[in-house]
């Protein structure tokens, strides 16, 4: 047997964490653990041909921006929404990698109860958490107010929850999930 | 005022089902009551062209096959995921209407707890209704032994919810999903 390289630990090779999260989620659902999948890309579809015998190709389209967040599915009963993202920064995560309408959905689904993060990759640090979306909420509204355009490290590390890359799943996402659901149990009680 | 016109009570007109669905999440969602989207079709892109000082054009895609249904979301802390179908067919609801991935996927969501349902539509009637998925998977499994290949009209308004058509939403069907859960909540006590 073929021992796994040490690189295999900070994802699996030449995978973007968009593949590692839906290779992650893909072993989650096939063990029954949790059923979440990635939205696909809006598209404006423009031009369509239709040749004789053959399947449609789409001719003209472009990419539209998407309304909501990158991931969402069900976990034990619990409404998971989330969005993935990468920053070369080695000691703040930028607001830029936001939109204001992320921000919004991410409001309206926690006012439903559902558990909403983001998971966020330090590229250069090979580190990666799950900080929940009312930290990032806050911070995002605090700019308004003359406060810094990005989440410094130390407060990622703080008021999130560290990844540690493994085999399989390649993101074990769902163990920080558990993390951020005992500790909502525990300030509701 | 003009009172509104009596065809606005069978959907509003020239929409379809899926757009007097997105329309009925729109205004559910800017009430606060739930945050429901239709997931974007997914599309294989080949060929992309990046125009100079212009946004890029997809030159080249093809149609996939949804591995999932066409809705999903939050209402009141509870996972919500369903599927729109119409029929033409004035008696029954034919299976065809239907892929074994989206059974698989419903039984998956179930049994994580989710909410699972299919709103259907009898467009020569104008009758639409919620019918839990737990009654489609019953159905569409016993086909192996024999059983009919569609789910009687009879059988669908004694096991679903029949959701009529009013002005805002257009399509109130989260009444009805009041009434599933009421209904869940009854058998499990
Ligand atoms: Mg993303
Ligand atoms: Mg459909």
């Amino acid at each position: 047997a073929t021992r796994p390289k040490a690189t295999t630990l900070f994802g699996k090779r030449g995978m973007s964490l968009e593949e590692e999260l839906n290779d992650s989620n893909q072993y989650y659902r096939s063990q029954s653990m949790a059923v979440v999948y990635k939205k696909p890309t809006p598209i404006q579809i423009v031009k369509v041909d239709y040749p004789a015998r053959s399947q449609a190709v789409i001719k003209e389209a472009y990419f539209k921006q998407a309304s909501t967040t990158d991931y969402n599915g069900i976990y034990q009963g619990r409404y998971l929404d989330f969005e993935a993202k990468e920053t070369k920064n080695k000691t703040a995560f930028p607001f830029r990698n936001f939109h204001q309408h992320q921000i919004e959905h991410f409001r309206a689904c926690l006012q439903q109860g559902g558990i909403c993060f983001v998971i966020m990759k330090f590229v250069p640090l090979q580190r990666l958490f799950l900080l929940p979306a009312s930290e990032l909420i806050t911070r995002w509204d605090a700019q308004a107010d003359g406060a810094r355009k990005s989440i410094p490290l130390e407060i990622v590390i703080k008021q999130g929850y560290e990844i540690n890359y493994q085999l399989n799943p390649t993101i074990p996402y769902l163990s920080a999930v558990d993390q951020l659901i005992a500790y909502q149990v525990k300030r509701s009680n």
